[in-house]
């Protein structure tokens, strides 16, 4: 298998409502690389995988643990395992989410 | 421990000439954001940590197990544990790698 991807050759996952993922898996990690729309809602969760978002562009409004910050580019949110997390997109957005284990869900 | 992190608050680690990294560390992952300047060298080596590539922004000619590949925005390259690889930045690169489980010499 080619060790080498490109997210624009990948299907689209939409997992919500204006969050359009593109996803790589290994046996134990997924990267999920998303197009937000602005206004798009991340309502209340939690999931056993750890997370850690990393905002490459726009502005995300996100709640971890009842903790709620504006992110934008060069932002990073790490999200423990079962950690509940909610937020909304300020503007389109670009998120490298990163989960631990893999998201068996999202294959 | 806040969730939120802010990559140009963190102190940079140049791990080789030219590889400016700013890094987050959870339990079992870390993160690393670099900044590398154009025709800055990464010499083949290897890990045991599993590594994922997310090219943000420039060129960046990898190599993996033999395989060769100029990575450009949207590009992901996997690298399982142990893999020998090396590149060399074709021009400025942003790029964000993870590395399961986390790299205790970045710490």
């Amino acid at each position: 298998m080619t060790h080498f991807h490109q997210t624009d050759e990948i299907a689209v996952n939409e997992i919500l409502p204006g969050f359009a993922g593109r996803f790589i898996h290994t046996a134990e990690l997924t990267v999920g690389h998303f197009q937000i729309k602005a206004g798009s809602i991340l309502p209340e969760h939690h999931h056993p995988q750890e997370q850690i978002s990393n905002l490459i562009a726009g502005r995300f409004e996100m709640t971890v643990n009842g903790e709620t910050k504006v992110c934008e580019a060069g932002g990073v949110v790490t999200i423990p395992p079962n950690a509940v997390h909610s937020g909304r997109a300020l503007t389109d957005c670009y998120i490298i989410d990163v989960f631990r284990p893999a998201r068996e869900d999202y294959k």
